[in-house]
């Protein structure tokens, strides 16, 4: 069933709310002897955390995670990891008069109708903070992928923000950590710069697109038919606060190729001595059938325009009657910005669990070398 | 775990390859007391049916299903549901030749390099034979539905063949059913119709993107955090052979959106008696937070252009030599076409599993009614 | 997967190690709008909290119970409730002598051979310090049945010590509470109090069985054929610490039974405009073919003797070299006492899930009704 | 949810119902590579065959199994194999008088209780044919395990028939297979001859104990806490038709011993070159904190005496009206008999699942060895 867990070998349920005591994720089926503590962690959720420049929100949260259980002398265990992250800076008076509206394009009046009641403060379990405990979970994900597959990678990084791309020719992975955008542009990242300072100022908000590359994934990674690499992406993606597509690849774009520009295709990579298949193009984006090519693993969201906004709308009272609302508090005007680490940790997870589920079903050796009998 | 398994109580597990004797579904949790029996299922299976028209594979296949479990007297019993496919016309010979070689394009490879063997006929497990199985599934999904939410109706349909996109304002719901392409705009369609024969006869292949919605759709159903009902859509439609994209609403396109134009505003319908809460748009494509809004449940997917064409593509064989590979056998020059049945019977699955993973937690009782306290 | 996971809809995770900072359950799927917080479940974790008697381990916890999620102004709100329990008095000391020894009875060698390393800190996860967490959840369940199924009950109490039972004819349940046993026949739990004390003196300990019995559990609960409910419980009360075998009804003592003396003969119940269906025994104990009778659930459970006794028995180091072991520490003498209230935990855990189970598959309405057409 | 599904990553669910055209079982995540076809299945299902000698049921089915998908060239491909069995001595008409009857110790008045309709026809779902196709799982998962831990062995035997116990000092695994009833006491099986034909002309039958040793299984299969070998094994037993306990090792016997007796002291084997672990005894019964120790892993499960016999029993009509109900038909007067073998299947799929699932997690070295550093 599982409403607020995912994974299969490598599990995660996250729990906790905005404005509560604390939040956090349990981890279970992590393997055991993996080194692991909060200074293992703590680097990527600071990545994440809110107030850090001005194109985020300003709410003060050092994000300090505390691991309870599942590790011992430094290393995993084996047994469940909880990860625990206390609130510190919750204003819920910011939202004591919203209490009783529903905010448009929140989760506010859907939560109202399926469960009768809500913890309106700062969204309750709707909140973006709750990606807190994903970056947490994605920490612990990459340690153990750091011990099992050394050569993987993982990147994340804007490639639009509002109707603004990246020149595919400017693309500079070294350039994504030297700006608030996470953008491997610098071009864009400052054009984005003078946009974003106007949006906020206009009390409106903007959307973005995010690229997460993996570089070294395993061939054969994932399985038919529904246990598919790139549906299992798809739905955690897809399962990020504001996130309206994903797409794996080519993408939307191969809906407009033919077959022959489409394919991929395969030639024998030339190493001397450890010659393997190798793609000549990568519209897969890493996926055939559900499963890795091993070729980069390449995954695209979108991210809708934070819906808190000074700009008032209209919507409705808990008594039905018209309000206008305008969303006070302390917001990203982008809060695509923050997603570019949690999509990175949702990827994390995603290959951690598919390396051990394939280990599950097909054991540790390398099965289906091509070269001669 | 579950490779090839989805839902949660409404469970389907599909199972067969291409070539070998049968396929099916095998369908756990349904709700019993529903009228059902082959008559109700075979409708849906011959819209997705091969070689009715010239734009789809000539395999001749009568897909006729059987229901050998789950049902008595013409009702769902609550037992398992064992609905099985003869696979009738195989022709294995077609691809003798490919036995050692791997088609660009498809997990031929890949298969390989997971399990170290693979069942080359057809693709195997990995043809999209396998979604007569999900169709067969989703006609027990909608007879449940027909049941339980009366109102709720699904059409899925073609919105984009190659570059052609339809045209917005010709979008015409009774057009989907009069033309090869399940197309809304009958000029779009005639001009793919001219595109199609014309990649057909130069042994290519286009992509495309088809749209599903679902009307009538109870506000509340989906769950927090990993049990969004989009994030379940999401997988749903990636699982679909050939997809690589999914979005939800104005999907990639909220990512160019402020948020004041992205907002959709909320106010009461006005229905003398039956005031309920409306949006004045529907950019969420009918999900907030990953709940129903109530609106139009709106979900797109992009399919890639079949892999499987006459123009040879370079490729290797198992022992590593170069080859030139056409893809013989008998093939959809757009397999879009036939994954609008598919895309519908996948929200059909996810739309009951949803219902029945509400009732199981939230009773089925109305919760939070809006209106004069 | 969920190693540390059980139930579908109401699904409980626990975490933590016997000496960690702290131990908890992470309860997700619970029903919203259960009015629940800490002073609902702070006595069913009395019950079992250590150091009451002399009978149970001495060591000193308040069991305190902290609600870090879930619960909004004394309401469940249907998302992931956080319950915590602090760790206060662990003397990880105790246990410094055997981090390199393995005991008998425990798990200790075999988390070493399983995961490479193990913590030492008494058992660690494998200590049925994990039970408190059971407890927790048991106590959520508990309030969401009394909301949805006013009139049921459950009660456990032991029924056996070492090879002393109770007599069926003195069984009282009002005595259960009036001895540190949970004995239902006040003449046995004088003859237990005198054998425990003999036996705490010898540095040994004994085992026992538990009975847990649920009154007015719906007829229907459960599922055909590995959802059955007496699967359900078998594993639950398995998984419990120290328990080696479950029975439900007639249990082991069916194997001696003639068909005849073990059918439960049905009649209607002559009440007055309530007629429905009675059996005349309850040989099956509540259960037949996996589903509810709607007679009492009657199941019961077997727990070996504490493991961690004063009297030397001989194991092996690390290093191989033979060891006597003399497990220090605080221990009870029958850790079977303290399984009542688990027992009675995990009963209302999996009742409460199979309900909303049920009421997922077959909706709230009462079906199969019996009586004149 | 998977009302009819076992196992996390070696999943099977089976369907059909008795008098069906079919029934069998979807195995879902079976490594790829291993050696299967009908004739490695056959012989298991030969095994529990009905109609072999006069102890079990006169209905004759030949229960050949036919694999419809997963196995290509004699190897499994990894992908889910279906198993079928057809139906072939379906004599409804046997039953056509209890269709608005509700068998005593059967589930038939629970079925129609909860999903208020049910097959009548031999009951349908619950019936004990249900367990061929576990049987023909169990076959799939031995073959397997003969692959990937070859000293592997399951051996299941009656320990108990009625009141009648097997003498410990004449067991013979030999005798198992000399003898109608998998006795493994010559002496016993010949006076269980005579009680078994006394109860048959009596129309009563009798109930059973069943033991199932495993050896040679790894020390360190099985999880905590929830995902215990013992929690596991004994959900898969108690979902067996007919069975209502579960024990391993000691089992109720152990909660009559002290501590001192049911410790299982540890000694080094001293084998030259190989030496390891070894215990003085087994009262764990080969688990010990619901991981395997390596030693035999033993679990016994009780049978209650076959429900439909010739003795009329009191019962209720769908009306509510009282009736007396012979249950004519061909049944088992011990339908443990029968269990036996599936009994062994249970064993072979619950420890091919936890080997996959320890490998999962754990990977394939052995870790946690012991000896000198």
């Amino acid at each position: 069933m599982s409403f607020n867990s995912f994974g299969r070998v490598f599990r995660v349920t996250t729990w906790g709310e905005s404005h509560g005591p604390a939040l956090g994720a349990t981890v279970d089926g992590c393997p055991p002897g993996v080194a692991l503590d909060e200074g293992a962690i703590q680097p990527w959720l600071d990545r994440r955390r809110p107030g850090q420049n001005r194109y985020t929100t300003q709410r003060r949260e050092p994000d300090a995670v505390e691991i309870l259980s599942g590790v011992y002398e430094g290393c995993t265990t084996g047994t469940p990891i909880q990860l625990m992250i206390r609130n510190t800076d919750q204003r819920s008076k910011d939202y004591g008069d919203i209490a009783d509206s529903f905010r448009p394009g929140h989760a506010d009046l859907a939560y109202f109708q399926k469960y009768g009641l809500r913890d309106p403060r700062g969204g309750g379990r709707s909140s973006a903070r709750e990606t807190a405990a994903r970056v947490a979970a994605g920490a612990v994900a990459r340690a153990v992928l750091d011990d099992l597959v050394p050569g993987l990678t993982m990147q994340g990084y804007m490639v639009q923000m509002g109707p603004h791309r990246v020149d595919p020719a400017r693309l500079d992975p070294a350039e994504v950590d030297r700006n608030p955008f996470w953008c491997p542009d610098p071009v864009a990242a400052e054009a984005w710069a003078r946009e974003l300072d106007a949006l906020r100022k206009a009390g409106n908000s903007v959307g973005a697109v995010i690229e997460v590359v993996a570089r070294g994934v395993p061939a054969g990674l994932g399985a038919p038919v529904y246990g598919k690499l790139d549906a299992d992406l798809a739905a955690a993606m897809m399962s990020i606060n504001a996130v309206k597509g994903v797409e794996i690849g080519a993408g939307f774009g191969a809906a407009s190729l033919t077959g022959v520009e489409n394919a991929d295709e395969i030639h024998m990579s030339g190493e001397e001595g450890g010659e393997r298949p190798v793609y000549a193009s990568n519209h897969a984006g890493g996926v055939l059938g559900g499963l890795a090519t091993g070729q980069d693993l390449v995954v695209r969201f979108a991210v809708k325009p934070t819906s808190s906004i000074l700009t008032p709308r209209a919507s409705i009272t808990r008594t039905g009657d018209a309000v206008d609302l305008v969303t006070k508090g302390r917001h990203d005007p982008c809060v695509g910005i923050r997603a570019v680490p949690v999509g990175e940790a949702m990827m994390a997870c995603v290959l951690l669990d598919h390396l051990l589920l394939h280990r599950a079903q097909c054991g540790e050796g390398v099965r289906g070398v091509i070269g001669p009998a």
